[in-house]
């Protein structure tokens, strides 16, 4: 492992020299800038297809900059996925998966206690170390009690939200999801930041967008290296846009939220340009998971020629769009096959910060620098996990299958479907069928939609399987798998009430609510007794209760 | 009518002096090059989304040019398709169908008789006017007897083969497919053009490529304008590549053929240019219907987001890439919207020589160059037919269907299936559905893949269906549909013995064959008794049977 940190350490050197940049002596690091979108789809781009063409600043980005087909997710579902980003490691590591059932998706609504251990090492906090200044924008997801709180974990600045903008409840037993800025609760969704549901009208983007130019001309007037953390989430259902987008696409109301996006990040890059710190800033741009098809088609996007989306482990829910921007440093117009990952991005920005990752731990996410600037392909596999199972791996073209399942029938009965129009047999089942000892193999190249299982009969499944068991195998041998963070059903659970249920103005008044339902989602995590009326208990002291300083 | 082509012409000299073309007085009309594909998908070339994205040549054409991401095929087959690209009109005008059943398709296998009528004008015939010099290069597929040979319907030249490159046959019941140069046959399929059906290896395309360069530079020589229709067939089933090409794809063998392909557009370009004569040469690249999924993954391409594939009237189906380049004429990097069909590159052929269509018929195609050239958008519907039958129809964004039907239970239960993978319930029929009173009805944009039928109680359903009822009517009243050319199991069929399957060295010898079988493929075109042994007549003088002239 130390062999391996110092190799490279050694490449990083290389590398950056290659680039032009000055590793020693030099007072400022490259920018980093990182756009992670929710739920939007692989095939949600012009540049990757989509037939209404509506992103031309994303698809301008992608001919200045390195476009990567091949590019994943570290999980189909938005908070383990993100977890993975910010500490470099699977979500299985970290604590972020459930053992409330097998292979059960999990992430943090407000009925979750768990979040991100103190003993992860997040991104913005092993930045300091070289000096850079960070913001999270939008999105954290990580948990939402105080200990989580993105400014104990690294962030100096947040503007956003804890948790999906969902809503609007009744304010009552269920308070609306509360806004930061930075220790400040400064509103709540449907409140003082409304999302009309009705209409699709929500300001939101805009917002996000002027704190992230704002953020961007301070830091460059300081003269101090930033990493912005632009995690919106206007793709995510329930949709929205802000006036002057709404009706304008083709698509409906999911193309208008993903044509101001395209729009605020035309304004982002365009910024950098005018304060000619482009050439010193990595943008990356990706999404959290794939399109989200039970919303579809006019709260969900679309995973372009890919089978099912966001919950499975099928490439419609894990292969992502995917664009490096780095002008002067990356050229223009390449697209690269590499193999990647959203926990690159952990390795990838430390590596230009001039930093090795943290050698105490296993590492998941691969230095892409290599990648971008010279084009260079490293062989790496993708683990494709639904909550506590390794469903899936991809080495190379081949795909093996180690586990299937899309969702219960119970719930495709019910009208729920990851794969609305799509119906592989075999493959998309309903039941969780295990394929360890004989995996479904795909060749993504020629089956890019998983259609075609490779005969087991066959040489190529034969030589494919002896190439990727090893790597499961060894995957498997040295995993050690975090506390798990997304558990329902636990007593903590049962009795919590407090964190961001209270209302803006629970300080002043007593707390109003004396009952409140755990609705029947939580079936679906495999509780055994997952609803009931719950009583209320003093709450704790989390962020939602209050307008001052809470860390 | 009349008022109509007065019209067109009046906006056609409008329109080329935009361009800054001379129109009267001219010497030299611009050249035209239309690139037809075979059975290539939406979804097959890097710009429309390919994950492998291997088609840079294609790609560049495209940043250099004008997209299409709404172009149609005129039918999900290639003889009705090809037809109407020639003719401007579709399918069902021109007799390029089959009452044998209801909506059936056909196309011109060795065994039927029909072809194009000596009433249709085909473009070449008409570009002779403005002085053009026309060669096809590549498969005709309009019609294997004398009166149908491409010389006699306005080419001046031809390289290539009157039908499909299936095969090898055993030569005696059933000959390989002649290939032709001009007016002689100059071998067969599987034999002096070999095509290794192990491998994949063929060089075709090379040889396809070396006459379209050749007959450039001779024009080009020459100071005449050029019609180069240049219809190769690598990526239908089988598919084949030329050596250097094989192996190369991350797409398999399909994916060689696209990668020769794309490198042979890319010569062709690359040689317009050389000549100083890409500027008064426009150049159109398509495809004549969908990827063929029953073929896939290994012999079939891929219809990117979109239901079905060849033989449907989904979207996957007719569906096409399409790309038209004109440097210094054609803005770069241009994306239009404008709903295309293969039948307008006839019109806009025409309008490019300076040419009003035939005033005597009903044309179908619609002059483009307002749209290459200003950007200007028309409403006008896409007619989706299936052999006799009218099965969808669309009108901006809003698709109905009238008729839904994949192929029968009989077949889809052998294993011919049209929508691998997928499944719309109410949609991918396997009995022929009738909506006419009560169309389905989708709304492209949002839902490009045909997945979400509009409620037929919703004001949308309603609007939608106001909009393209009375365009359905009028079409329909005023259709005149042609003698029908694709007809199996008339008397002529079950007599015919002759043309293609005669050998190359049949004037020399005796006819050695006495019986041929008719295949059982006849009962799915719905003959009542479709197969039997049929004793050899004396041929009929096809172009098979001599080096000779014919015609």
């Amino acid at each position: 492992m130390a062999a391996v940190a110092a190799a490279t350490r050694w490449r990083l050197l290389l590398v950056l020299s290659a680039a032009g940049l000055r590793v020693t002596g030099a007072p400022q690091p490259p920018n980093i800038l990182l756009l992670l979108m929710d739920d939007m789809g692989w095939g949600d781009l012009g540049v990757y297809g989509e037939p209404s063409r509506e992103t031309p600043n994303l698809d301008r980005m992608a001919a200045e900059g390195m476009l990567f087909p091949d590019f994943y997710a570290a999980n189909p579902l938005c908070s383990p996925s993100r977890a993975a980003l910010l500490t470099g490691r699977l979500p299985i590591r970290s604590g972020f998966y459930t053992t409330n059932g097998h292979a059960r998706n999990a992430y943090t609504p407000q009925e979750i206690v768990g979040g991100i251990p103190d003993s992860e090492l997040l991104l913005p906090e092993l930045l300091k170390e070289a000096g850079y200044t960070s913001k999270i924008v939008g999105k954290w997801h990580l948990g939402h009690r105080p200990q989580f709180h993105p400014l104990k974990h690294g962030f100096d600045e947040w503007f956003g939200s804890p948790n999906c903008h969902f809503g609007p409840y009744d304010n009552k037993a269920r308070p609306n999801i509360p806004v930061y800025r930075d220790r400040e609760m400064v509103g709540r969704f449907y409140e003082e930041f409304p999302i009309n549901l009705k209409t699709g009208e929500a300001n939101l983007t805009q917002i996000y967008l002027q704190e992230a130019l704002d953020f961007i001309k301070r830091q460059q007037a300081a003269h101090r290296p930033f990493f912005l953390y632009w995690a919106i989430d206007a793709t995510h259902a329930p949709v929205y846009a802000s006036r002057p987008f709404l009706g304008t696409s083709q698509r409906g109301r999911y193309g208008d939220a993903v044509r101001e996006i395209d729009d605020s990040v035309g304004r982002i890059l365009h910024l950098l340009r005018d304060l000619s710190i482009a050439e010193n800033t990595f943008v990356f741009f990706t999404s959290d998971n794939g399109a989200a098809l039970i919303s579809a088609p006019r709260q969900g996007g679309s995973n372009g020629p890919f089978l099912c989306g966001k919950q499975t482990t099928f490439e419609g829910g894990m292969r992502e769009p995917a664009i490096a921007w780095w002008p002067g440093h990356i050229p223009a117009g390449q697209v690269s096959h590499q193999l990647g990952n959203i926990m690159d991005l952990f390795t990838t920005s430390l590596s230009l910060a001039g930093l090795a990752p943290p050698r105490d731990r296993a590492i998941d996410g691969l230095d892409l620098l290599p990648t971008v600037l010279q084009g260079r392909l490293t062989d790496r596999p993708i683990f494709y996990y639904r909550g506590n199972t390794l469903m899936a791996v991809t080495l190379g073209q081949y795909k093996a299958h180690l586990w299937t399942w899309t969702n219960s029938w119970e719930e495709f009965r019910q009208g729920v479907d990851f794969c609305p129009g799509q119906n592989v047999s075999g493959v998309t089942t309903h039941s969780q069928e295990e394929h360890t000892k004989l995996p479904l193999v795909f060749h993504l190249g020629r089956d890019p939609g998983e259609r075609y299982p490779l005969s087991i009969a066959s040489t190529e499944y034969l030589d494919a399987l002896r190439w990727i068991t090893p790597v499961v195998r060894q995957h498997q041998e040295a995993l050690v798998p975090g506390q798990p963070q997304l558990n329902v059903c636990n007593r903590a659970v049962m009795e919590w009430q407090g964190g961001c249920l209270a209302p803006l103005q629970v300080q002043d008044e007593p707390n109003p609510r004396g009952m409140w339902v755990l609705k029947g989602w939580a079936d679906g995590l495999g509780c055994s007794k997952p609803t009931g009326h719950l009583r209320a208990q003093p709450p704790p002291t989390p962020w939602g209760l209050t307008h001052k300083s809470v860390p």
